[in-house]
């Protein structure tokens, strides 16, 4: 058996999970900068806490948890089991007689049947109703929704808190989109003061500037989505409006067109909105056609009202955004501002980066009137981005978390290093004695360099009896006899 | 809808993460300090990679994966499909005639049909064969063992890593029994020296004592349940007479020696068996009782030479480790010493560190020859039991990540409050503004103590105006008229 691991997950051997910590560190302490405070939550969640949060097309990539044990019983003498099997049947019997010799009740039938197991998607759907009750997070921001209500008690509201956990998406995988990923996400929840958003274009761009990838960060309001689908008479269908918009910069104008017409949108109605896709200026230009199109429209003229507050104030927050009028970010809950960061260099067009605020998402679970806002950083495609612009410390990826390595030439002498790796452990100094026998010293020389220890201690037998050890500096080349204080001194 | 977290899984708070990383923190410093380097493996691995590693017990607690989209699909048409039918509907015809009124022949076919539709496990394994082809990490060795098989080329063996990451399992839970908890693994492979046990003896000796929990190492050999096995003539039964030892805490002498019967082990079997359940006195004393009860069985007499060669140079490892005959360990893989840790003190029985070196664990992915040792520290229960004897340290619980509050009056002194705020982070300082329009003070002091800040800083008008404010400290109740510079310098 050649063994593998499914496809869009990946392992992190020692050199990447040093990148990788690099990047959590700078994140985590950023989010303690703020005062946002840590917590975790389970992997699994019940399935009805995710579904219906996602929009259609994000439900359909929630991973579900088969339940454990008989879980064909809750299946079995089930009137949609004894509708399936019956239905199965009658299309085996039909299927043998051929359509010539079929009655015109028989074709209707066989069609019917046909029909009902071709669209297998619903069947899947029923059956998973049946079989799963748990899946695995989609995002952070539902989750800590749910936990946010359920301690609700216990929480001083204005709540802040950050999160750094996988997600899991059953998306197709490709460049910069991965089935298992991280989020880091940061959110105050119990306040609609518009400072958060600003506090958070903050952290935004001290986290940036500190991993020292150059950004362009978008934003927008989705009250101004919402007055557009008010102004061109469809209001059912902002969710639709908002996926087609969102898709711009994938399947350009002529896409999101196609898109909306498909959606049911009129042609009147496209035309109406097709200036919003070639939206060009400086923000204060954007603002000003913005209200010519919004005109008198309520929520409109609110969301004009949020755009102009960040715009006049993330100049004290030291951070340059961009509006974006075009920028939808899919996820369903969003209600107000919306974020998204995108590298300003290289060849990595995926956002890595995105956020919003959420009115109400807690109100489905029972707490209403809870506005919360956030973000989300993309871990692994920051990680993407930072290795095409080379901009990992060289430090990273030289440095072992041993310092130093005791070789030796035969049992008696490698026994007698235990007790000298476990003083230096004392002193906090990281070290490893080779563990097998091996004769030639130059086998552990090369374990010494291919794990960058940077220092060698061989120990023989005239070091065994003198007490003094001959300590080798791995980069140098350099070799010097010392007594194991001045090595605890040298390298502590 | 009241929401709800699955069975087994629990949230943690800010508080739970400060004591959680408090563990995690100082279990990474010491892997690091005995030159173990950090790897992570996906949560999901295929399904095949997990089953048969864990015994019949554990492969029925894997959590399996539906497959995403229409898994349906594969099961349709199968033979196993067309045989279910037809059954069902055999079963739903017979159903509905009295048994009185059956032939024969019917009474036979119900009565098999029964036994099939009731053995409903059997059908939720075909099923769960072709709907889900990936499951949740069950422990870390196995997804260990299959990384470095498909690593071999890149490592520097032996190769020893670290690994701190959730695990799930399908079990019932009660007290110290999760559903999903982490496991913070080190292992090293590539090495059959006993050195390497000795190594990990010292880890955990060290680890424990600096999280002063006082714990009671045990250890056993598999080689020498191996020889008890031969000697009673019942090899074939190795798994099913460690599962059974292995309950000896649980269910007694008396249940043991049921199960085994169970099993079909003969009375005289057992009879022989039963001394080592009351094996007494010190280490060499058992050794001794040993070595008469193995005779020359030669995998014996290998089990106890290793055993001797622990007991002889744990003292240079600064440990005090006690041999348990009795200890099995569950798990399938393991071939050589097996190590146990249980607090040793307060009332929490359950092992919070389990381990054991398994000689060819990474021959099932073809890469054989590779033995490997490893422990796993299981956090979960280490924290119950810190948590049950108080041992973490005080400061832990009232450390809040932010240092100072901004609060204020009106929106003007809030805005004044956000460069502000940003001129402390650029110092490094942790700190917030109040988000909200508050007319009493009194409410942001609330706030500011519910999260453990130590020092708010109030802005008004006069403050503004001076550029002087009023720092009070939370603790003492002082407050001091302050620059920015005086209160950067202060909390640095």
């Amino acid at each position: 058996m050649k063994p593998s691991i499914p496809r869009g997950t990946r392992d992190f051997g020692p050199a990447e999970m040093q990148k990788r910590n690099y990047i959590f560190s700078i994140l985590r302490r950023n989010f303690e900068l703020f005062g946002y405070e840590p917590i975790e939550t389970p992997t699994m969640e019940k399935a009805e806490t995710l579904l219906g949060k996602y929009g259609e097309e994000g439900d359909k990539l929630v991973f579900r948890i088969l339940d454990s044990g008989n879980f064909w019983d809750s299946v079995k003498d089930t009137p949609f089991e004894n509708d399936y099997i019956s239905k199965r049947i009658k299309q085996k019997e039909l299927i043998n007689i051929p359509q010539s010799e079929m009655t015109q009740v028989q074709k209707d039938e066989f069609n019917r049947l046909l029909g009902y197991f071709t669209a297998t998607n619903r069947i899947s759907v029923q059956i998973a109703g049946h079989i799963s009750e748990k899946a695995l997070r989609y995002d952070l921001t539902v989750p800590f929704a749910r936990y946010v209500v359920m301690n609700q008690h216990n929480l001083a509201f204005p709540f802040k808190r950050y999160q750094i956990q996988p997600v899991w998406r059953a998306d197709r995988p490709q460049k910069g989109r991965y089935r298992e990923f991280y989020q880091c996400d940061a959110d105050i929840i119990g306040s609609d003061s518009l400072i958060n958003e600003l506090d958070l274009i903050s952290l935004i761009d001290k986290s940036f500037s500190e991993l020292k990838i150059p950004v362009l960060v978008k934003f927008n309001n989705r009250k101004i989505l919402s007055a557009i689908a008010e102004i061109i008479d469809a209001k059912d269908k902002i969710v639709d409006i908002t996926i087609a918009i969102d898709k711009l910069d994938k399947i350009g104008k002529d896409g999101v067109v196609k898109e909306l017409t498909e959606k049911g949108i009129d042609a009147s109605a496209i035309q109406k909105l097709t200036p919003l896709f070639d939206f060009k200026g400086s923000n204060t230009d954007k603002v000003k056609t913005l209200k010519t199109f919004v005109g008198e429209n309520t929520i409109g003229k609110k969301g004009i009202e949020e755009i102009e507050y960040l715009l006049n104030n993330s100049k004290a927050a030291h951070a340059t955004i961009e509006l974006d009028i075009t920028l939808a970010r899919g996820l369903n809950y969003y209600t107000g501002t919306i974020f998204e960061v995108k590298a300003n260099a290289g060849t990595f067009t995926p956002s890595i980066l995105g956020g919003g605020r959420y009115d109400d998402l807690t109100g489905i679970f029972g707490l209403p009137n809870m506005s919360g806002v956030g973000i989300s950083f993309g871990v692994d495609r920051i990680y993407d981005v930072m290795e095409e612009l080379n901009l990992f410390p060289e430090s990273i990826s030289k440095t072992s978390s041993t310092k130093l390595l005791f070789a030796h030439f035969d049992e008696s002498n490698r026994d007698h290093c235990i007790p000298l790796a476990n003083e230096l452990r004392k002193n906090n100094i990281s070290c490893e004695v080779y563990p097998d026998i091996v004769k030639k010293v130059a086998k552990q020389f090369d374990y010494a360099n291919k794990k960058n220890i940077p220092f060698v201690c061989v120990v023989g037998s005239n070091e065994m009896q003198n007490k003094r050890y001959m300590l080798k500096d791995m980069s140098k080349g350099t070799q010097e006899e010392m007594s194991l204080e001045d090595i605890i001194k040298k390298l502590k």
